[in-house]
């Protein structure tokens, strides 16, 4: 129980639907670094970029040209995306490949799904 | 189009799923503001407590106990959350009292949504 894999387990566990269970501390504090990754504009597009790539993951490559940025920023905020549990490299030959990890994006979207207040307003 | 509703007209407006279209810089920036919001531990409870509240609303009058924290503090974390198009209030009485907008969640909910990528772990 008490493996390192850190926050991918930690998505994993904590997205109960907001409008179910009472959230403890440690649920809240896990989840919150989770949005922080999520904060940052650029990474936002990066995830969305790699979601949205051809295939199902994006090389590294492909990914600094839409971004004024150095490719140490590129791969700095990659790292944050990576650290939070949303996506993951792999190195195949020259160029790191990412993909987004489905469990921890389809807990989040079944965090913000609210069966309860469907049709309420 | 030059109304001031603010963030939650942009969380409608921004939440197409990861997968899909490429998200302009603009979206981006307006959904990293929500997510900014969600980056901390007092306000994902006090969403989480709103939300699974009997009634699906919450008073300001019950918001306060579950925390070590002043009126005050609750009271600015609660502006975030509404600012953020999360959350609204309605005053009855001595008491406000918020509720989810559940359009914002559900789009939030929509952007993790990756149809495509289901089942592929």
């Amino acid at each position: 129980m008490s493996k390192s894999l850190g926050l991918e387990d930690v998505t994993a566990r904590c997205c109960a639907p907001l409008s179910g269970p009472v959230m403890d501390e440690a649920e809240a504090a896990d989840l919150a670094k989770v949005f922080k990754a999520l904060s940052d504009p650029v990474r936002l597009r990066l995830l969305n970029l790699i979601a949205s790539h051809e295939g199902g993951e994006a090389c590294v490559c492909d990914l600094t040209g839409p971004f004024d940025l150095t490719a140490p920023t590129i791969s700095h905020h990659l790292k944050v995306l990576r650290q939070a549990g949303l996506i993951e490299g792999e190195r195949r030959g020259t160029w790191v490949y990412y993909r987004p990890i489905p469990a921890a994006l389809t807990r989040l979207s079944g965090l913000f799904a609210l069966p309860a207040l469907t049709g309420a307003r």
